[in-house]
């Protein structure tokens, strides 16, 4: 078997053997078994929401959703709102703006406020738009916004939005896992996250953790068959199966990926070998001369975006190119203002792969003649 | 390891342990080689549809859509109809009224035309209908109705369809790999399966061969934004990457399913095993008394539809857990007339998976006290 790339992206992540392992086996989609597995994968992830009472009214709900996390998304999107309903989505990157977008194409009434890519979201500023309000009934936000690595303040902003008695949506694609959340401590009505991030697991379906009341809402709202979100639970709740074929494969592998989340502490273990793994990277690109985008305070450990250096001899794709010849697959940027590529921290990686990729890049850039320091940078700019 | 139970579904499948352990790699989605899987996949699936010259107006474009084959043909039903379309679905089973659904969920003006589930589509049937037209642009039927295995006969549909001028869908979920189709001779515009039938891959993705022109008109036309299927093709051409994270380990555990597929004599290879499991199928169950839902000339190699024995002590949940006990999953009814259950002869089986299933049979029926031979049922009835 041949070495796997050591994958620092945002995700499809680099899993363990052990997750992969578990998706050798051909699980019947309706056997008790498998059922049973689905059942745990609910239970654990209400569970890492801090939900402890879902059956009661104000309580927490899981959903699992086939796709990709945009699936799950707009399975949110296209079934929470009603038709009266208007949308407020509160945009500092590319996946609030990809939001928005989806609620359009849904005719859903959506307005917008947006912050720059390098800052998070302030409570007040957010209270005061809903206080100025215009009918907004939902509120959607990015958790940790993956186009800069920047997290929102999820609970000082979950009481701004429920002050202003608006339904509240976040995005939590690329947090949930490792960045601990009590859903309902941040007032979140509709939680979404995805299989192939901080838990671990590989592609191929997301999950929603949503607040039982406003889940039987939804009840008749959506605007598709295949994500709709309502009846994909009452799918679940009534016999434990999934409405269509499920990725059986990769449910078991979820379950595993459960298992190791747990075994490792849950989230707040998980964010320790995050921390030390972003710990790790930012002194040693600091250490090249490499610069954040992010001011170093707004900086998280799930995903950082560096500048490109201004060296006249840095191409990107050359860059990204010989890194993967190495073994290292890093990502590029998604900024509308800046060019910058980003470099992941989170899946089963450790310290000493860091250390691994940051030996990769020291020899990549000197191979393209900028190393060392990137000092050539600032002489240029300068001369 | 522990062995897994054979699974005589219309899938999830039995896979074969080569498809699985293609799944113990982590691709990175962005990276040239997963890129490259892609494009194979892609191609591959094009040419089992005997399109050679996909980039003509006239030719096929091959576009993979996340999620279920409910997914891929939502997408299909939301994006290739126009606002002021009007479609006809051909309905004899469950996925035919599940098409019409999907197409009501999105305000698609809908009508539909039924024959009894156990009874074929004439063409003359339906030229009739379309003759007697009211404005019908598009028509979907399914291929091989899995409610009972029937299979329609889409090339002469296909030339009504096209004698009266409209599009033409055929979801080919359950056939397409197995039962050859010749896309241009059928005339189809858009044909819709999945992953994990009978190519024997895992589940995760469907896909669909659509003519370029058809798919061209398409583009705007969607009424999401995740299952948009012009955009989702723009994406695929334009890089070579899915819009959206792509479930990268069904995917390389699908190249290796075309691989094996190929290995096999393509779809006419495959159906020769799939006739063999079958006729044992079929022997054996007779032999046991059991009846099947459809008349002898309509029974397909897919799955084979069986009538509840009339005997009082049938009682199909133990007949099911037992089996399963045994290490068979079988696959319950889903006729709206008659209590049925359903065994596929698809996936990684051989004949001898099947004379294993059938000693197991007869081991349960045993079990029940209603062996040998059922004859029970025809004395009760009498007396």
């Amino acid at each position: 078997m041949t070495i796997d790339k050591l994958l620092f992206t945002p995700g499809p992540l680099t899993t363990s053997a052990t997750v992969k392992s578990a998706m050798l086996h051909d699980a019947g989609s309706r056997d008790r078994g498998f059922i049973q597995t689905v059942r745990e994968i609910r239970e654990r992830l209400l569970a890492i929401g801090g939900s402890e009472h879902q059956h009661s009214e104000d309580g927490y709900e899981c959903v699992l959703m086939q796709g990709s996390g945009t699936f799950a998304i707009e399975s949110v999107i296209s079934s929470a709102i009603p038709r009266d309903g208007k949308l407020l989505v509160l945009i500092n990157g590319a996946y609030g703006r990809r939001i928005a977008q989806m609620a359009r194409v849904h005719a859903i009434d959506t307005v917008t406020l947006e912050t720059p890519e390098n800052r998070k979201f302030l409570p007040d500023a957010v209270a005061e738009r809903l206080a100025a309000s215009d009918g907004i009934t939902h509120v959607a936000m990015i958790h940790c916004e993956t186009t800069t690595g920047i997290v929102n303040p999820i609970e000082e902003i979950g009481a701004a939005v429920k002050q202003a008695g608006a339904v509240y949506i976040v995005d939590a694609m690329s947090s949930f896992g490792a960045i601990p959340v009590d859903l309902a401590a941040a007032q979140i009505d509709f939680l979404i996250s995805s299989a192939n991030k901080c838990i671990e697991g590989v592609p191929g379906f997301g999950f929603v953790l949503a607040r039982r009341s406003r889940l039987l809402e939804a009840k008749g709202r959506a605007r598709t068959l295949s994500l709709d979100l309502h009846a994909q639970w009452a799918g679940l709740e009534s016999d434990g199966q999934f409405r269509f074929t499920p990725p059986t494969h990769a449910l078991l592998a979820f379950r595993q990926a459960l298992l190791e989340l747990e075994a490792e502490g849950g989230p707040a273990g998980r964010l320790e070998r995050y921390r030390a793994n972003h710990a790790a990277l930012l002194r040693g690109m600091t250490q090249m001369g490499f610069e954040t985008y992010l001011d170093s305070q707004d900086l998280s450990c799930i995903i950082t975006t560096f500048r490109y250096p201004a060296h006249p001899a840095f191409n990107f794709q050359r860059f990204y190119e010989r890194l993967s010849e190495l073994g290292f697959i890093i990502y590029p940027g998604k900024l509308t203002a800046e060019p910058c590529f980003r470099i992941g921290t989170v899946g089963r990686l450790a310290p000493s792969d860091i250390e691994a990729l940051l030996e990769g890049i020291q020899r990549v850039i000197a191979e393209m003649e900028i190393a060392p320091g990137l000092t050539e940078r600032r002489e240029v700019a300068a001369s």
